[in-house]
């Protein structure tokens, strides 16, 4: 979730928490609150986790947030490898979560960042934060980490499936290899209704008419809103809410 | 808390959440499952807190936790300036919190960890972070760890007040300037009750003769156990819920 006003996930998280049947090695939530992160973790599923309940129920107002609920497939169920993973970059927190599964990468890390786990989520994401802290010096402008994420996430995704979110707290990343789909909510707000429960909020009554909010799921997570999916390979980069694009002088702007 | 066999927290930390109402400047705790981590943190007071409520209640076991109650010094109260912190090195993810105050601390961070926030504590642990990097080429002994810790600590203290507790999920250190009391808890476990609350647990019901508890807190936590103060600038090493003392060989061991 990317917005422009600290908002609550606990609609989404409610949705997202019923998947973990099938995803229920863990689960992991980070909340950017300026800078500032929380990060609740459990080894226990979504659907039953003591820490879940709290994230249903407490509104944590916050302006990007990353969510993950865990299908083993490379490490065991234990702490250090649940999703999300954090490291902090030129004075800045960085969140990351990987849907997906990487062969043979297996690459050198010669920089300040190291796994403490055994996915290849987490190695991947190292990777990712030596590259970066590479190409730049200090804190670049989002343009700046988006055109270096272009030229870096396509060398993960080459080893399989790559579905990822990362989040600096200014912007979130988002890349789609097999299934990734976005959302963008905006005035005028009306009801939604999830997809796997039956559960309905009306966000008109929650919201003001300047608000905007982006979700990104790997799969919609309303039955009647205008989710788009992402093309294979896309990296898109959402900001206050709202998807950058490139306008017609190349620049990443708001449409 | 250190200790030889995964146990939980929530006797101490509610009698640590009382102390919450003059240090109401936020809260955070962080609980080793071997490596992996998790870090409850919240700009809430620890007296009513629903993230504290929920550490008070759910058994969490551990075998290194650290716990932090904040009365704000320097750094707005918010939640990248709320104890403990957390960063990774060679692998492992590294807790730190401070109680205290710095002058004129001011270092050359020319390493790759960085404050997100503006805290002096923060900025201590960078550095701190920072020299162990430059002194060590990968995870080394606890013993080596420290002897460079007891090289290092002292030009922290050397600015004020520097109370911390330090844990890699291998051992506690713990430095005391001014105010720091340690526990042992081991076999015949009897009852005890809580310094601040009425409150009281029987440990022999819970634990087996082989179990054993290190707590560390600024003040005991305790009314009726053996609590020992720290000498000023006093820095140990506990493991396996046991202090490290220094033999006639010079080794750290276990008395």
């Amino acid at each position: 979730m990317n917005a422009n006003t600290p908002t609550d996930v606990m609609f989404s998280f409610t949705g997202l928490a019923t998947r973990a049947e099938e995803h229920k090695d863990g689960f992991g939530i980070a909340f950017f609150e300026g800078c500032g992160l929380r990060l609740f973790v459990d080894h226990h599923s979504a659907r039953v986790s003591p820490v879940a309940e709290l994230v249903k129920h407490y509104p944590i107002k916050s302006d990007n947030v990353i969510a993950h609920i865990r299908k083993a497939t490379q490490g065991v169920v234990s702490l250090e490898n649940t999703h999300p993973f954090v490291r902090e970059l030129w004075g800045r927190y960085w969140v990351f979560a990987h849907n997906g599964d990487l062969k043979g990468f297996a690459p050198v890390l010669h920089g300040a960042f190291r796994p403490v786990g055994r996915t290849d989520s987490e190695l991947a994401f190292c990777w990712l934060m030596q590259e970066l802290a590479k190409a730049h010096a200090s804190v670049p402008s989002v343009e700046e980490l988006t055109a270096t994420l272009s030229e870096l996430v396509p060398r993960l995704a080459a080893h399989g499936t790559f579905n990822m979110l990362l989040s600096n707290g200014q912007a979130l990343w988002a890349h789609g290899t097999t299934r990734l789909h976005y959302l963008e909510r905006k005035h005028p707000f009306g009801p939604a209704h999830l997809q796997d429960e039956d559960v309905r909020v009306d966000f008109a009554a929650e919201t003001t008419a300047r608000d905007r909010v982006a979700v990104i799921a790997t799969e919609p997570l309303t039955r009647d809103e205008p989710w788009i999916a992402f093309a294979p390979g896309e990296l898109k980069v959402f900001v206050d809410g709202q998807l950058l694009v490139r306008s017609e002088t190349g620049r990443l702007t708001h449409a």
